[in-house]
């Protein structure tokens, strides 16, 4: 299983991502699942992927490619429109499953993938996409400033509770983060490392990257600090009125 | 949809449950999803049901039924063991599926139904059962004292996080309703009013109970306090090196 979330607030995107991909007891393999394209100043474009993996990797494998192939119809740089490369991841990952989809049900299995596609290109605004394994595609809205896909209903509460447009961008990576070890704690097979990216809106540059380790200093003090904040919430929780 | 929760302490048993059956814009139907069965000295039974209301409410019947037959082969006041009656349960949702299910199917429903069962027969020890539309059955753990029906995972991480089976009643009453609120923020079709039984373990009581609608003063004072703590909690998580 995985877990993806991508946060888009008005100072920019943060992205965070389990790296789980096999959760057997003798076999647990770790694969990032958070593929990187960046030509500063000018386009950043991040793709978070979930489902089968060989249809996840066909698609980054197609994307690189594409953007090899200077006569391609289309690829990353080519693209006027976020949208546009949602469009095409969109249209990439329904080709790969069509193409293995029979066989892999054949054996009780699903090619599905869904992505979350985010960044900005020069001269545009900032969006975050999430793609079905359809092909189709949403953008995140005002109201619902995040996407996410993979396991993700243990993780949502928080992010329905803590963020707005208005959160900072170090909030939302806050919040990312606490989304994933509660998703964790829940479902063993989604796990670290988790990998974080946090894109400043309208600079183009690189996103300050980073990589979570259990062992990790800063997610064990987050860990900490979030499980006593929750039970000093809990112990202050109202008495019913028979204790009183 | 549906989301009910059962919390086995060793102070006792605590029951919760959503009523809302239909969450329709224009048609929304509530039901109550706890049935309630005392012989206050003798036996408790508390049944939660999620899943097609015909097939619950036909369970709910054959059960009542069943009691009005002193000849009756079994029923609630012959059972020895609350597992007997999990198994019995089990079985009248297996039957009635057998029923209904393929015409349900046909119009691409499904006649399935999960239950929740718990409480004590005299000279016992307390207990909770997880029903499946299989019609098999596990009981709560030591390690996992809560089960879940229904839309079980917006409001896991909650009681993951704080139940344990040394919490007191009044403790796993309050965590069951910020797990139901949690659900509820985050998935409309899950709402109030919510249901509550505390049953208090060996007492052959009936259990307390409460109903909380969204405007209860009780209802309303436990959102406020949980939204603030959690607010709280989360601007004192630590900060990124970069923040320093």
């Amino acid at each position: 299983m995985t877990y993806c979330v991508a946060i888009n607030v008005k100072e920019g995107i943060v992205f965070a991502s389990d790296s789980r991909t096999n959760a057997g007891v003798d076999y647990v393999r770790t694969s990032t699942k958070m593929h990187r394209f960046f030509w500063p100043g000018d386009r950043i474009v991040v793709l978070l992927s979930s489902g089968n993996l060989a249809t996840t990797q066909a698609v980054v494998n197609a994307i690189e490619r594409d953007l090899d192939t200077p006569k391609a119809k289309f690829n990353l740089l080519k693209a006027k429109h976020l949208f546009d490369i949602a469009d095409y991841v969109g249209e990439l990952s329904k080709q790969e499953q069509q193409h293995h989809g029979p066989a892999v049900e054949k054996n009780g299995g699903s090619a599905a993938a869904s992505f979350i596609l985010g960044g900005q290109i020069k001269g545009r605004e900032q969006g975050t996409y999430l793609i079905y394994p359809e092909g189709n595609y949403i953008s995140s809205s005002f109201e619902t400033p995040y996407l996410q896909i993979g396991e993700n209903k243990y993780g949502k509460p928080i992010l329905d509770r803590v963020i707005n447009t208005e959160s900072s961008l170090n909030d939302a990576a806050r919040c990312a983060l606490v989304s994933l070890d509660s998703t964790m704690r829940s479902n063993i097979s989604v796990g670290p490392p988790f990998e974080l990216a946090m894109y400043t809106g309208d600079s183009l540059d690189e996103p300050r990257q980073a990589s979570m380790k259990l062992a990790s200093p800063y997610y064990k003090s987050l860990q900490k600090s979030w499980n006593e904040g929750i039970k000093r919430a809990f112990t202050r929780l109202p008495k019913f009125d028979w204790e009183k």
